[in-house]
């Protein structure tokens, strides 16, 4: 059996152990200890671990109100380079905060890791460290966007960029939980993402997933093909995709939402007439924002890890990066990992099954 | 040389002649003529000819102030079916007004095809008689979506859901004479789409193409990769990219800008305030409405083919519609199919050198 040395600890409680990675985003340490005392007013029982450089963190604590008295601080003085390639952030690691993050996790004296750092280097020392759930093929990356009627899991973001039929089924699977314990719904529908919602479109790999997903003894509740304008219709509540697609996508809608954002700024800025109305109609377009704000949705997952690693937006705020932990947090309370883990196992067993049976 | 025998017809015109699938559409023929009648408004030299059912067509002409004085309607009472499969339309064919608006076309007594019928159906008609462009490999569907700062254009739709490098360095040439032509830029700047700008992202092919791209000699003012969120910021005015990609990416784009009037209306209805705030935030947000509307960017066209095919969204107005015979007539009297053809073949030219170099 291939797990992580963390089996046991990362079980379903009610007090969730986070480490941060102190030193990884565009405005850390500032926004990580202000994202941490925010997540702390809206979850007291959360036990916050710093990892990073302590004569930094140490007088930002100080002005913090909660966060102060019942923070640990673990120090080192390295940091991820936010720009370096993968290979050059492993080489150099070790003594990286982001490492020493991840290790908490490993060695189980933390339940879940947050990160805004360098994407890649946290993907790969993460898979390093924490290793993969037994049975998963890849993992992949996976985060909310906001729809008609709520929120959408998008999963994979960028972690693969060729994905083939047996890792979309297990996508569908993790996305499937994962969704389950974030949005509070007991079955969540799956959409696999192509370019017509008819059984014929698309890929080979694609149509074979779809075959796969549509049986009845899988813990998935496939509904079909979806399109891209799904990500925002509300049509499922989990789409899956590959790296390379998802994460276009995932740009794309980021992008409109940034373009009709400043649309709507210059639009209210063109006049004395439109500026009055502003006057009138910020309550409204505080609202709107507030439904697109990204870092209303901040914290993606390395699903498929026998571990929890969250990434948090780099250039996010301070609530953006409280709803990372937050995200952590609820995967830890809930047991993500122990009930993936045998989602997995399960359909492990009944896919190999009838491939024994097929071979006769 | 695989040309179309409408060679030497479709050359640079005041006088665009357009062929119009007057049966093609959801609200057709009544947005086609609707729709017309708005382009000769605008275009007073158009030449429009309705292909459908001079049943339906004459008693809706009849209201017309301009279409009725000028048009030329070639009668047939068959339509493709909006929902048939390439195949199943194809085999019913020839005398369906879809097919004979594209035949005006071939046989040179219209310079470009405008319908906005079953996509499929209409790409591989356009493809069967207007043949390709020679030494094109594969045809691309390329539009425009708003950005920041103007318009960039999209391509490659969906015509092929797969592409190699090849494919992609002829888009990059195929959308640049599109965008220079449709946007006055005189050398539209191209990105590539990728996960990333850094050079070393993204699949092998893309790598390959954005090698080629960036030579000096080929008439593309390529700048790099690209990511989604380029979509929407005016980064570059064209954008390549695969069709499954591109058309993820253009519904996701889509679905977002109508989550967000969706938004704006829900916060503007909230209670007796925000509905007062509205009548004073009418004029603004009725001009961010008009920044995204997608009736503005109506009008995709199939580049490659040796003959002017603009589809127009099924679901359009008489403005969107409009906007689509307005695609065609520009690219018309710009001149795009001999400029195209000459950029394809000098391009072709110095990439098969290099080749024969290259092989000793």
């Amino acid at each position: 059996m291939v797990h992580g040395t963390n089996e046991g600890t990362a079980t379903v409680t009610s007090k969730p152990r986070i480490s941060l990675d102190a030193m990884g985003g565009d405005k850390a340490p500032e926004v990580v200890i202000q994202g941490a005392e925010r997540a702390l007013e809206g979850n007291p029982n959360l036990e916050l671990i710093l990892v990073g450089d302590q004569d930094q963190l140490n007088p930002l604590l100080k002005k913090t109100r909660l966060l102060k008295n019942v923070v640990r601080i673990i120090h080192t003085d390295e940091a991820v380079d936010p720009t370096a390639k993968v290979s050059q952030a492993l080489r150099s690691g070790k003594n990286t905060s982001m490492w020493k993050a991840i290790e908490l996790v490993n060695n189980g004296e933390a339940d879940a890791v947050v990160s805004a750092g360098n994407t890649g280097a946290l993907m790969a020392m993460s898979k390093l460290q924490l290793r993969m759930i037994e049975g998963v093929t890849r993992p992949a990356i996976a985060s909310f966007v906001p729809t008609q009627n709520g929120r959408c899991c998008i999963l994979d973001l960028g972690a693969n960029l060729e994905c083939d039929e047996h890792n979309l089924v297990q996508f569908a699977i993790m996305g499937s939980a994962f969704s389950r314990f974030l949005q509070n719904i007991d079955r969540p529908t799956v959409g696999l993402l192509n370019v017509g919602e008819e059984d014929q479109k698309g890929f080979d790999y694609l149509r074979a997933a779809a075959e796969t997903l549509r049986r009845d003894d899988l813990p998935v509740n496939y509904v079909g093909f979806v399109e891209g304008s799904d990500f925002s219709s509300g049509t499922v509540d989990v789409i899956v995709t590959d790296g390379f697609t998802g994460n276009i996508a995932l740009k794309t809608a980021e992008g409109v939402a940034q373009l009709v954002r400043a649309f709507l700024r210059r639009a209210f800025a063109a006049n004395i007439f439109t500026k009055i109305a502003y006057l009138f109609a910020r309550p409204a377009l505080a609202r709107v924002r507030s439904m697109i704000n990204p870092n209303a949705y901040n914290g993606a997952v390395f699903l498929g890890l026998n571990g929890i690693s969250v990434k948090s937006h780099g250039g996010t705020n301070a609530f953006g990066y409280a709803n990372a932990i937050g995200v952590a947090a609820d995967m830890v309370k809930n047991g993500y990992l122990p009930e993936v883990s045998q989602a997995i196992a399960k359909a492990n067993l009944i896919l190999n099954e009838e491939k024994r049976d097929e071979n006769g």
